[in-house]
């Protein structure tokens, strides 16, 4: 199977310099402040946008310096949001670690998150670019937007249309993937129809990837991912698997139940699960994920053919074959 | 008595453009946030940071329509700070309206103050100056790395140094006064020099209010200023008048306790209240405060004498002397 670990390698290297920046520009004064940022940037990920962002600035020379601050500033964007998402949720473990929230008061996870928006906006502006600053603060906007919109939503205790979940899924993932590839594009001062097409591949491959995230959660054991099967059902969020079934047999009292935010037992979830995965929908879902991971590809077209390119063309395919 | 409003008089008539650009910028999907930003934005307030923000602006010709977004940018930045900080220490009531955490999830009100601040970044930014967006984030970066810095301390369970504080009172307020107004400078193209001069009055005028803040403190009664008496004491916070009242009785067993976030009674706390508005503290607190506001003034000399300039100095006076 594809690993996203060689598919990476070419940014690989340059990543340590991008963990420094995340790690950089606080006051000496605040050496408790800094071991939390240490532990944060210590606890890892994947790195995929940060990543993603290097490839995208990888077709023209670039400022490798203010590079690195991009990639981190995305990188610490999307950090900032998961302590106070983790904090919100109550989560207990991120990445096998214990989240802030557990050893820390919310005060604290609060600040530290509005620590690390400030300090990511910063070293986005230290690209030099008004128009990457803008684009930047745009989509934290659109990412905090989205999860707003489904807190007010919640209180309509209906299953979304298609066009809703999709502006989920982008508010929540496809649209810091964009905006990264979009901001490498600008800052190696690539020509606007590359920029276009490197905006495109981001966004695609950011829904391709959510998408798969949603059938993973249909997917997976404790073991596996770290939660209990249809997490987002339970908690009342209904994903694309749950909506094809839902087109075919609305009103299904469980789903009903879930999205209204009543209770749920464990048994009723798990019989849904079932008839779900028993008749397709994973399976359906999957070729969502495709379409997107195609139009992603599709979308490279348009780049010089580096092997910069050819890794992207890979990280589409591994996104809709990891873990599966 | 000087009224603030007088003294504001000459930015009154922008302001609501000011505040256009404030609740500008919201996707209309999204109604519901739509009607808290508006609530938030009609709560009011003194709006000092912007009229500050659009004084500081006015010596040289300056592009009308990237002032009121930058002073929005700055009300907002103070607002998105507000919202967190009433939700981390459960405030009830904020200039006489309930706060959002009280009538919503912690939630939503996190979120809320996190969509606030990608707003004001994204206002900061419509200046198209790096330089601007980057005292902007390095702001957020100061106000927010002070508190964390005050819950971390709280663990050393002492009285600050003078040292201490003042990097407390500015991270809290002054530096947001002083990026204000150097960023009105530099937004008006003015001088480096006279840029320089605008950050020193927003610097010590801000430090001023803060002081006299802390004085409000010790004079005030619930009706006057809607919190009791020594409220700061009470959540273990040495203001200036308890510094120095500690110099001269260090080991006060009421600050003692206080400072080490002990249970202190409401006798304990009248009574180090009495004696430190008895020993002339809080006069000798107010001498700081003067020595601040006369430097403000004084910064301004190096600026073009105007109707502008005279409202500044005003506004130092006024500061020195409001509601005591």
């Amino acid at each position: 199977m594809v690993k996203a670990s060689d598919l990476l390698s070419l940014v690989a290297d340059n990543m340590i310099y991008v963990e420094d920046k995340m790690r950089s520009g606080i006051s000496e004064k605040h050496k408790d402040l800094q071991s939390v940022v240490d532990y944060l940037v210590g606890a890892g990920g994947k790195r995929l946008r940060p990543a993603l962002t290097m490839m995208a600035a990888s077709f023209y020379p670039v400022d490798k310096d203010k590079l690195y601050c991009l990639a981190g500033a995305v990188e610490l964007l999307h950090t900032a949001t998961l302590v106070h998402d983790d904090l919100i949720d109550n989560s207990l473990f991120r990445r096998g670690m214990p989240t802030l929230n557990v050893s820390w008061s919310p005060a604290a996870t609060i600040l530290t998150g509005d620590f690390l928006f400030a300090r990511s906006a910063q070293l986005a502006a230290q690209t030099d670019s008004v128009r990457i600053v803008n684009i930047f603060s745009e989509t934290l906007m659109t990412i905090v937007g989205g999860e707003l919109n489904q807190l007010f939503n919640d209180g309509h205790k209906r299953v979304p249309s298609i066009e809703e979940y999709h502006q989920r899924i982008y508010a929540k993932t496809a649209s810091l993937f964009a905006a990264g590839t979009e901001m490498g594009g600008i800052l190696s001062q690539a020509p606007e129809d590359q920029i276009g097409a490197l905006r495109d591949f981001g966004y695609y491959l950011g829904m391709a990837f959510q998408v798969v995230d949603d059938i993973l959660d249909f997917k997976g054991d404790e073991d596996h991912i770290g939660k209990p099967v249809a997490n987002d059902l339970r908690q009342g969020i209904a994903t694309l698997p749950v909506m094809l079934f839902n087109e075919d047999h609305p009103n299904h009292p469980t789903i009903l139940k879930a999205v209204g935010k009543e209770y749920v037992s464990d048994e009723e979830i798990l019989d849904v699960v079932n008839k779900i995965r028993a008749s397709g929908y994973v399976e359906a879902t999957m070729e969502e994920a495709v379409r997107f991971a195609r139009q992603a590809q599709a979308a490279l077209e348009k780049l010089p053919n580096t092997p910069y390119r050819q890794a992207m063309h890979g990280l589409a395919d591994y996104t809709i074959t990891r873990d599966i």
